[in-house]
């Protein structure tokens, strides 16, 4: 195949985070590729979409939103044939990814059917992770600490094991776990420092310490940090 | 005070790895503050240096490598009495951070300093972490995996203890600490699938095996990337 897949990260949301290198490859591409959600969304694209060239093949990519593992391997392999015709027609191809392709995104998916088979650049892109810091003035982690992500649909028993002990760990996906997440933290001595950060560098941007939700009370796409190193803050 | 600090992520090195945002705030600051070490290096300024204004004035913050903890602090204190000089004067200040301000870096004892003080706004940048995933071509996490981001300077039995079991790691500050570090990953089962990722994003990036490494062969420079997570990579 004799074109070129890009992966491109374009940032957790405010379309100023997308980097140079993103703008040049967007404004390059003959065929731009993008993931959209059972709902009709397509954030990466709204991300972008003021860089795509005029005049680009705009190719959705339907996203099954199930767990099982089958329907996500069918869509990937449909996916990856359109975009692997285009590569062997010459073209330059850019998948869109928010955030970064190879932090918890689908670009893993799309390079483990193509590595080998086509030539592949990554562009990486600014993470929901380090966005959710900035809103929140606060270090993620410093020094020498260890730094843990941990996505809140794993179970009580790893969650809890991760937590006891942590200096620093951002819970990513919280969602429909919010209660059971705030219980964790408060039997695991985070929550009193803990902070919320919803739709971290977007106009819905709100950042809340975790004692102020009312009982209830649910953030909605969010992540959490829990910062208690460099001698908890005092440096 | 009624200027503003803005606390600016540059990326992992490569200047196209700037973000639109950094870009603008770094046209519009008076001031440019930047970290110089020991050796005279001038890292943040050197990836940035082409977009910062034209006339504005420079400020290098000579970092101490000292381990101990008091001549550090007395640095911060210095850096941040000249910045805030120049904040209340009304000025724009720019404070360059290579990767992103939050993620083990600088800012957090400028933030320590200002916070409550001061007007600050933190522009998120694209860390060496997710460049080194980039150049290396592999996801640093997936679906619900935990990712630990593990400094190589912390002892033996808390590598040990966090490496056991792990399904992605990323090991940072590998320098001297390597040969321990590889029998760390030896021990734990990580070394056969490890990547060794030197300068990512730079003129002198290089992407190695860790078995490729011989006696007494050493990375400069470098993160490690250990990833066996979404069923081993078969997805």
């Amino acid at each position: 195949m004799s074109g070129t897949l890009f992966l491109v990260g374009v940032g957790p949301g405010d379309p100023e985070l997308l980097t140079l290198k993103a703008v040049r490859v967007l404004g390059a591409a003959e065929v731009i590729a993008y993931p959209v959600t059972g709902d009709g969304a397509a954030l990466a694209l709204e991300i972008a979409g003021a860089h795509v060239r005029a005049g680009a093949l705009r190719l959705p990519i339907e996203m099954p939103m199930a767990v099982e593992r089958a329907p996500g391997q069918a869509a990937y392999d449909a996916a990856v044939a359109k975009i692997a015709a285009h590569l062997a027609a010459g073209r330059r191809v850019a998948w869109l990814c928010e955030g970064d392709p190879l932090f918890y995104g689908s670009a893993m998916y799309v390079l483990a059917r193509l590595a080998g088979r086509a030539q592949i650049e990554i562009v990486p892109g600014v993470t929901s992770l380090t966005a959710a810091a900035a809103a929140a003035a606060r270090p993620l982690a410093a020094r020498n600490e260890v730094l843990k992500v941990l996505p809140a649909p794993l179970d009580d028993a790893r969650l809890r094991a991760e937590l006891m002990g942590a200096e620093a760990v951002a819970i990513i996906k919280v969602g429909r776990h919010f209660d059971r997440i705030r219980a964790l933290l408060e039997e695991t001595g985070h929550a009193a420092g803990a902070i919320v950060i919803e739709h971290a560098t977007t106009a819905g941007q709100r950042v809340t310490p975790l004692a102020a939700f009312g009982p209830g009370e649910r953030p909605y796409f969010s992540t959490i940090l829990c910062y208690r190193g460099a001698e908890a803050w005092g440096e």
